[in-house]
């Protein structure tokens, strides 16, 4: 697991069952010291609080390197075997430099029976991956989560648990990309190791169909975040109480909901949530701040380009206008990029 | 002259003219104290610098209206007369209580020989004197200048005089209503006296023609003046020279010009500025704040209804979708309510 938020170490932590000989080591940053320490203090409405110590800690992607060839691992950790599952759960980002960085640590770690796991935001994440690993099963994730590391290592999970697993073939469908069907199976095999540790519902989606629920995720994210910032740490239930700014979202949500059968040809699976029930929903969840309001209050990068930059530049591409989303990109990128010239 | 702010002040100064029998009186507020001991002064690229004393200088309407009826004028004023003209160039605001103060404190100066001068930014910020005044002749204003008080009193006059004057007949065209052709003379009677105050280049126009040319402005108030305050108080010349902000600036524009001659049955005047050369002529001004931002960092009022409600009502009314200033208007009202909550 590489890049242990509260998303990564609360999915994570449901693997971990050394009793089925399920062993999950996780790759920390920022929280290293305080997880190597004591582990992840973990608080869910559904999983209950409890402390979770992953099977090894490593501070960086190099030291879990060489952990695998044998070298310097910890005492806890498991003997050296390939790893069937590395989970990305880190920001998506579009930095170049860090992107390759990611890219270029990882390839040791990567054997032929490897699967990536990418659990991130945004659309066009997976591509960077496949062009790197052109022959690596890559299982792209969507999940629906509500929860908060309040501290290093102190998740807190508030609502949600479901997440939808699929394969990412890539754009070009080239000849050496894995079989559509094998990584499937690898998908249906993790899920069940989720359902085993009580994630109710995992569900493994073909390739198409997780892309269009990726993009269904991504309406209400490139809705209500930028938003949330844009009219200045307005939490999202505020802004979906609000008669007028609700039609806006609503309508923002509209241009890209409308774009994913104009794109994949397909429409969207029936169960999926209207703009109506995600407004309903929202105005619930009084107290949810959307981890880019998080992370801009916090003067951390955000995932703009993931969320907003990209899908515009997808739809532009496919001839289908976005004029709220352009313009509410163009708001932030301008701001975002004062700020970054201001740090 | 009532609400002697810059605008007012600058075109104020240049119809005073004792020596052609021309006597300007200010109803000033904020700037009562300094402009009654010292007059404004007023400094600018085109008139030169110079101190300008009012033929009387009043603390309110009623003031007004008290020395207009004999009593307590003062010792520099002229014998009372009824007024020719009053020029409205107050913020416009739709605060139902302060537009109903002004228009019964206005009523007892009205006589049979006045003419109302609205100088005001927006759309349908007439129809309440219309309604208020049904026989009275209004001519509607247009002005074209950079302009801002940066003490009480002190004017500085940066860029631009031009301004388009011309009747406003209502929007019912009611059998009381003037006759059009009055009121434009007495427009053309004002812009004379302007023409001789060394205005270069006021002008006159039929009814139709001024509310394309408020619509024209409105287009670029509408579109600039909001942004700067969305993202974060930046200036105008900086979002113009941001492309991806600039095409947005540029949408914005087109949505309202656009619904201009859909409105009005008449395409705009060839000689209107295009959005190109909005954007160009504001990248080449780059001090340039507006005043609503300036307005939104004093925490005063924001003239938000008249630039941005009121012409997204009027298109509504008209079936034509303005997606993106919808979503501007949003933002800001949402934002604009929570902050007067706050004060």
């Amino acid at each position: 697991l590489v890049g242990a938020g509260a998303v990564g170490a609360t999915y994570g932590s449901r693997l971990h069952a050394p009793e089925r000989d399920q062993h999950v080591a996780v790759v920390c940053r920022s929280n290293y010291d305080a997880v190597h320490a004591n582990g992840f203090h973990i608080t869910s409405p559904v999983f209950g609080t409890w402390t979770w110590r992953p099977a090894a800690v490593f501070a960086s992607l190099e030291a879990a390197a060489q952990a695998s060839a044998g070298a310097g691992a910890a005492a806890a950790a498991p003997p050296p075997r390939p790893w069937d599952y590395i989970i990305i759960a880190t920001k998506a980002t579009t930095d170049e430099a860090a992107q390759a960085a990611l890219l270029s640590a990882l390839a040791p770690l990567v054997s032929d029976e490897t699967h990536l796991v990418l659990m991130q935001n945004g659309v066009g994440i997976e591509q960077p991956f496949r062009n790197a690993f052109p022959v690596v099963p890559i299982i792209s994730v969507v999940t629906r989560i509500s929860a908060a590391q309040t501290a290093a290592g102190v998740i807190r999970h508030h609502r949600w648990t479901s997440l939808s697993m699929g394969p990412f073939m890539g754009r070009a469908h080239a000849p050496e990309t894995p079989p559509e069907r094998n990584t499937h199976m690898a998908a249906v095999r993790l899920a069940a190791m989720l359902h085993a540790g009580g994630v109710p519902d995992a569900t493994v989606h073909d390739a198409v169909e997780l892309q269009q629920l990726r993009w269904h995720k991504l309406a209400i994210n490139a809705a209500f975040n930028p938003l949330t910032i844009l009219c200045g740490g307005v939490p999202s239930a505020v802004m979906a109480a609000d008669p007028r700014m609700a039609a806006s979202v609503h309508a923002v949500m509209d241009e890209i909901l409308g774009f994913i059968p104009h794109r994949f040809g397909r429409r969207l699976p029936a169960a999926m949530k209207t703009p109506e029930q995600i407004l309903r929903n929202t105005r619930r969840n009084p107290g949810a701040k959307p981890s880019m309001l998080q992370d801009w209050e916090a003067g951390r990068p955000i995932e703009l380009e993931a969320i907003v930059g990209a899908p515009l530049r997808e739809a532009r591409r496919w001839g289908y206008p976005m004029p709220r989303l352009e313009l509410i990109y163009a708001m932030l990128a301008l701001q975002d990029a004062r700020r970054s010239r201001a740090a």
